[in-house]
């Protein structure tokens, strides 16, 4: 079974998506009998192009675009993004332009048109299902289509699939987790002694930070993460600006830093519940000091983790040890496997 | 869609998960278009019975058997356990007498019995899928039907659900846990001053200790879990005597705790690896001193953790909270649902 992928977006996670598809292609034709081709990407810098025949991961990751000339045998497309979602001849779209933290667009009209073309959509994108998950879901369903997004938290550690697949009849209360792991690895560097700025540069260069850094210290890429979390697992409908976030700023970390109780770790928490009272959710990312006996305190480095609260299994917590590029693309193989399995 | 139920034992676990699907019958009704119900159940001690109508799960959460009258309308089943599994009016048969650490018998004949009769099984038996799991799983195949044990490793905590649905193409090399919730415990009751003999009677007063508890503090428990996990996630082909168990007797544990070095915390953790050499999976388990920074050394009471270590996603974690019965019946939950999904 051949499946045409049409790639909105093609940086570092688009890269490493073909860089695993060309490794893993044996194992996925053997274990899942599925081919994986793409029939055009666009992106803003460097245009796009579309072929009807289609071009291998293998041919795509030998190759030079984006940043060098087009893949063989393929024509430029000159329309817009939309146009592109829904014109490309492919199965599957991936959405995997940048993030816009303010209103999830342009990325929730390429899904919009993709859908109205009758393709799936996986995204890697957070801002289009923080900012209109219970739209588009209603609408995938409308158009029979198939909306997946594993990678828009903890990057491809299994959380919606693993809910959806193995955890079934299951209510989820709330949450509690660090799931920024920028903030995660500048708290860790500065716990051993090293300055805010040296550590946030560092992260940088590693790949794993926003390119605005505040993103992820103040607290607004947890906001994201914590709304989408609350939105698809608590089927609450809050917005990032919903989010309560106090005590995150760069004074206030270091201020909270030089008073620090003996034994204490300073981390970047998000906790999300639902209240008894009037059984609204809210949630919350705070820079709190985690005494030892918090699991979260010992999550060190570029670690990120969540706790689920649940009513079958009582608290489980997944772990992923180290994000980046290629963790990210492995969520996106991830849910396309899971539509070829479902709809192929 | 009426799903039929057989039940090989019925002790903690068995009415946990009569409890459990008498509480959530209207979600499985509602989510997944499933209703199930009892066509018999058989106990070493009570016998058994069967019903062709069937008895709902509030039926048997509300009567007395075992240990008081047959619920309403049955007839007494006579036979013996293979018998019951060939024959008790089912589309799927529950296994879940109690675990034989030697041989996994009679369990793994029971599962052969249901296969023959064209029975799917769930289990929550560790034995048979440490001794038998290659077998079974081509018998399975062979009658067209399912064999599936979430439970047997971490209560319901999805592990084999999660890698199968979640982590597709991934190669697992490796993984690393505590598995066994009663040494967690009591390594963590001793770990602040108490004695082992107190804390073993707790663990056993909790329900989660087995009833010899050498089983537990002497790593046969987490033996037979790292084999399973070996076999099921690495195509391995181990047998519970085949993983090295060292310093894992009481009176190791208690020098052990004597000269564990400041800062250090004593656990039993399984450990397995696939050789770079010769390609062999070999496993242990251990009681060892983990330093501060190793997450393992955090996890207190009754928590259990893995660490599966993949080519996809780097090292991933998973934690229980808490374990017992209701988890453990989840996981029969969790497998029911899964089947009813790819079968009915």
């Amino acid at each position: 079974m051949d499946i045409r992928l049409a790639s909105l977006g093609f940086g570092n996670v688009g890269r490493a998506l073909v860089k695993m598809l060309d490794e893993k292609a044996a194992e996925l034709e053997r274990l899942h009998h599925l081919t994986f081709i793409f029939s055009g990407a666009l992106t803003r810098t460097s245009g796009g192009w579309i072929s009807t025949r289609g071009v291998t991961p293998g041919e795509l990751a030998a190759g030079e675009w984006p940043g060098g000339s087009l893949p063989v045998g393929v024509e430029r497309f000159e329309g817009d993004s939309r146009a592109f979602a829904a014109g490309c001849p492919a199965e599957i779209v991936l959405e995997l332009t940048p993030l816009n933290p303010r209103s999830g667009q342009p990325a929730i009209d390429h899904i919009r048109a993709a859908f109205a073309a009758g393709r799936h959509v996986v995204t890697a994108n957070k801002g289009p299902i923080a900012y209109a998950y219970p739209e588009l879901r209603a609408l995938a369903g409308e158009h029979g289509v198939s909306l997946r997004f594993e990678s828009a938290v903890l990057d491809g550690t299994p959380i919606f699939n693993m809910v959806e697949s193995s955890l079934p009849v299951t209510t989820i209360s709330g949450f509690r987790g660090l799931l920024n792991s920028t903030s995660n690895y500048i708290r860790s560097r500065m716990a051993i002694g090293d300055a805010l700025e040296s550590a946030t540069q560092d992260a940088q260069r590693l790949g794993i930070a926003e390119a605005d850094p505040t993103l992820d210290l103040e607290g607004w890429d947890a906001a994201v993460k914590a709304t989408i979390l609350a939105n698809v697992l608590m089927s609450a409908d809050l917005r990032p600006a919903d989010i309560e976030r106090s005590g995150v700023s760069s004074e206030a970390m270091l201020a909270k830093e030089q008073a620090l109780p003996p034994g204490h770790t300073l981390k970047q928490v998000v906790v999300c519940c639902r209240s008894e009272e009037d059984g609204a959710v809210r949630a919350s990312v705070h820079l709190q000091a985690l005494p030892e006996s918090d699991l979260l305190a010992h999550l060190s480095g570029m670690e990120t983790g969540l706790t689920l609260h649940t009513d079958t299994m009582g608290n489980l917590t997944i772990i992923e040890g180290k994000g980046g590029p290629g963790q990210t693309a492995f969520g996106l193989l991830s849910d396309l496997v899971w539509i070829a399995r479902e709809f192929f």
